[in-house]
């Protein structure tokens, strides 16, 4: 008992250690250092930029400063609302978690950040220091989605304190996973569909198979009329900001294309979930369920190939499949995972990260495999460095006379490429369930706290309730010793 | 009956014509194709932009390429928020069809989105291809927002059928209505109020005349105290970002200002709709229904003028009136159209948007006359096209010498201009009205279903329900023989 | 009774002097003008304008327009958000006083930033005009936040006669108070935390402090579980958006350094509020109350050196500080003013706006202490001008060298720049606290209005309320003679 409430003593101590490795390691990027930007004025940042290059000599110039704050700034805020609003009210569709859905979202997150700018740093020091950025910022934001889809399917199941070891736990598992992906394999991801929602919700549903091996349903584990309501916000602001998600990260015209093809994929997948979740119901009605989860299956599917030519077709396509199987994991997956597997997933992070992941790393694949010079131009060898043909070799001589910034690269074919990115699929599969069954087993150590079958997806135990009008009611006609003068006492 | 459930399929098939449609004729707008940006680095995107037409000879240079799609995007997903964030919530006052209200919204916006994208293609093709980028999706969803309005006036008394087959024939009649009316007639609208906000709200009011004959006042065509506080979310969003709207398409110093107009338009119009609000009413109380739609009444009136030189007390003006009306239509003309037209109107939308822009359109006209080279310089040319004079005049080579890219026009006079936008107007008022007249007949085939009474404003019939918490407690008192243990089972 | 329902009256009537106002003063900045925008394209801004001043002779240029509005307009419309939804729904907690909390504050805010462009201008007129940009905008969206933070500690508590009586006084003494700041102390508080959180705080408390003088608690100061997550989308808006607040105004380096700094200041504050509200109660459960307000203290205390070199690290430690500030104000202090000192404080605004906006003095002074050319390099002069040498001294000489558009200045030192810092947030508590005394004692004529005890955290008096569901059933129970076929008579 005592131990399922130390969540407040380990938060302190955790933010404490954060302030520490803080102190001992970060530091801003030049673009964010006033020592290394004299001439400020508000007027042009990019002039800025230049004249700082040229005062190269009296200033630190190992670092690119190849894109400006202030045009990622309103795609970072975007993606800041879809980790703070889209995914905390999402989550409050359960009738009685509503508090920890948001609330309980908005401290994993906060965690997320700090803990991200940390261990994404550590992989990529400079001078022993981690340098901070709006990238940095970005990257963050995007580490936490991971999280917080592993947390979609544990949801109402764990103790504050479960949450946050589980947090500390898969950031750097996390970051490895991409680091081998990215770096190693030169698989591209623009949507870090592979990267944060497979491995966020394979990581997640490892994780709750291994906690959650008895039969648990209860009454609780259900929405209300207006708990669905709430989760619609989280949803579309979801949904609308997308588009951000898929395309922060790309430059030009990657990211103008990214925003179209995920804007599209999105629509399609709109009206397909809308009409399957009414075909496969026996009387033609809509499932809320289904709205609120799969019409963002779309966003999920077309997130590896988001940037690429896929053409509208392509993403209008990528949107239904993404919607067919997000609809039908709802309605006939979800039941065998938890009837016969045992895994219990409660958000159904499985139809909504975790399939349509697997989907788009597999478009991701056959779009790398028909990606040809003909249709992207020298700009392929930007877009897949690994395809950029090896220094001294007569290609790359030619493509130099084009592109004068090119890098040399290991010169792999389309197939190539095509193999590498199904491999970090895979690889990113692997470390996930392998990385979340570790995890699970770590969470059932007795010190973390453990919720009894009563205590599951019910807000009462970690926060302090007002008793609820609603209860009023029924406790006036069941229980009327209960009278409505005790209202309040708890505040 | 079986017809009424038939939407599921209907949508379903909608969207493979939608595919096949994409596959015919969708492409990328160059700007957002990777073979005609081969110098993407990251960093300028200007700078890319004029290489790119430096290197004319070997791409594609037929498109205007003036706009960065990175400067648009802010407003672009404003608005995004708006279609969907405020027109679904706005809605959701009804306390028993909220599910609907953010839910069919969503529905209808997305196949909206596609279907403007493919009929806005189709008006404007280039090779026999639709053209795809960032100022082609910012038109969907401006082209949605009639469909939206419309939507509004016959809020709970269509099957989504009927939504559906609406949706399929507003949009080419939108679409045929502001191509004669800016094309042909060279009236300017900046914020859309006439080709937006009078052809949506007119086209719907004759769709609810021709549909619902009958008196069906329910009970549930009111609002909840909590469902009113959801519509508030929808009111504030979109009040926030309506100089997004009013400005998004506009260019330089035109933006700037038709940012400024709006949002003091909106101020003065929310001061005059609180005042008159508390004053309409026998207690001096306020309305929730005036505060939710008509403050937002001064972005429709501001509008179509929000981009000229109205000056600041303009702006002032035009909110304070058309609170004016709209508060005054909400207390005295809606029940009158209701009871002696028969024109029901669920949202209020001629309150909201139908007189509103009808100002609008008036004020556009009063401007367009006022305009002189004397206050605009010659940007007067720019703004209104059809001001520029005839090539081979005196005028024309006198004002090619300060501005150099002119092109010449059919050199219209103050009074023309303000002719040709009341005739826009009229035009807009005429096509809504005959468009929404002959598709409520449509609508009225038996094929699409219909509403029985009992199923007006009411979820239930379309929506897989979880019985409420509320629902729960009356059943307890008033019908015992339905257990609570029922609950949950239809999901 | 009467006098208590004229607020109608005084809106119309304040609105129509507003209105004149606008005529006699008011006119647009020449980057929103048509007239002195001649080569407007669409294209390119930033060459528009310097197109603009090589023009010289034939326009005005007597303002400065280094500040492109595209640029700053997307975190305009982010604190746009923060004022209207942020600040809006934070205070929906209260259970029976959602439509004036989100809807006064609609009202409220709206008039203030129509009177703050107005009063703004006053203070900075321009031959005899009110000059309006988006930066007056955005001035009088921050000016609103003060307005507004008092409004919080109010709530519930006053007439809407007394709450735009208020907000008529306030402003013009919140602009005295910053140009006493800024201008004549030369102090910098970049997140504008001394100028509008602890003036408007402050500011607040002494009016709650001069009205309620008697005891007056009662049951409706309380919230419900659903008001209690209408409550979270403005908490969680308002931490989401607190960046673009704290750096909307800074130029280039400074707004990414403040981006930063108040990302990781809420992240650590939130961390740090979810340890401390769990270890102060006695079941270790956590408070609503605390996780709706404590966590945006942190983006309130690094407000005013957000732009300021005080390295990760430092935002860390700020946070910190700030969340436990916060939630021991919460928990202690609030009661201890309520009860002993009679300073009833309906949002504790005092606990997320007061002590953690002194704490940001405090900062900024020890900050701006430490500064030193080491550290800033010449950004240094730019960032705190009072630091900048007297002309003709040698040290001007050499900055000129480096910084051709040095402006010379009175040359303070740095523990001379610190002790005008903390002077300034000393004047603005004596401002605030006698500013607001003075104002109490005006809201208590009688001309304005009262409310009863029994009118306390009450919509009902001030609004139409539909019968809610909720009663519906309490009535069905206890009072059987109110029937449900009472409903909606009053809509």
């Amino acid at each position: 008992m005592k131990n399922s409430h130390s969540h407040g003593i380990i938060v302190a101590v955790l933010q404490v250690i954060f302030f520490v490795l803080f102190i001992i390691f970060a530091k801003y990027h030049p673009d964010a250092d006033a020592r290394q930007n004299p001439l400020v004025n508000g007027t042009k940042l990019e002039n800025k930029l230049s004249k700082y290059h040229s005062n190269a000599d009296s200033l630190d110039t190992s670092y690119e400063t190849n894109w400006s704050h202030s045009k990622l700034y309103p795609m970072f805020q975007d993606v800041h609302v879809m980790i703070f609003i889209g995914f905390g009210f999402l989550m409050t569709f359960l009738k009685k978690y509503g508090f920890s859905s948001v609330g309980i979202n908005f401290l994993v997150a906060a965690t997320c950040l700090q803990w991200a700018l940390l261990v994404n740093g550590f992989f990529h020091l400079h001078y022993n220091k981690i340098i901070i950025d709006i990238n940095a910022l970005l990257a963050a934001d995007f580490t936490a989605a991971a999280v917080l889809i592993s947390f979609g399917a544990v949801l109402g199941k764990t103790t504050p304190t479960q949450l946050i070891i589980m947090t500390l736990i898969e950031i750097p598992i996390f970051v490895i996973n991409e680091v081998i992906g990215r770096q190693y394999l030169g698989a591209i991801d623009m949507g870090d569909s592979m990267f944060v929602h497979a491995f966020g919700a394979y990581f997640g549903l490892a994780v709750s198979f291994v906690l959650y091996r008895e039969d648990h349903s209860t009454e609780k584990e259900g929405s209300s009329y207006r708990s669905d309501l709430f989760a619609m916000i989280g949803t579309v602001f979801l949904w609308l900001y997308w588009p951000s998600f898929n395309s922060g990260a790309a430059p030009g015209d990657d990211q103008h294309r990214a925003v179209i093809n995920t804007y599209i994929a999105l629509c399609s997948c709109t009206l397909t979930t809308f009409a399957l979740s009414s075909l496969v119901d026996k009387e033609k009605k809509f499932n809320m369920v289904h709205i609120q989860n799969s019409t963002l299956a779309g966003g999920v599917a077309v997130g590896t190939a988001a940037d690429l030519m896929i053409h509208p077709w392509g993403a209008v396509l990528i949107g239904m499949l993404a919607g067919t199987i997000s609809v039908f994991g709802y309605a006939y997956l979800t039941p065998f995972l938890a009837s016969r597997l045992r895994v219990h997933d409660t958000c159904g992070v499985h139809n909504l990260h975790g399939m349509p992941a697997v989907l788009a790393g597999i478009v991701g694949c056959v779009a790398a495999a028909f990606a040809s010079e003909e249709t992207y131009g020298p700009s392929l060898y930007e877009i897949f460095p690994n395809r950029a043909p090896a220094a001294d070799t007569e290609d790359f001589e030619r493509l130099q006379n084009i592109l004068p910034d090119l890098e040399a690269g290991p010169g792999y074919s389309a197939g190539g490429q095509a193999g590498n990115q199904i491999l970090a699929l895979l690889i990113t599969l692997v470390i996930a369930i392998i990385g979340g069954v570790i995890t699970g087993f770590l969470l059932r150590v007795e010190i973390w706290g453990r919720l009894r079958t009563d205590d599951l997806y019910e807000d009462e135990k970690y926060w302090i309730i007002e008793e609820e009008e609603e209860e009023h009611h029924m406790s006036s006609v069941h229980t009327p010793m209960t009278s409505p003068a005790d209202n309040g006492t708890s505040k």
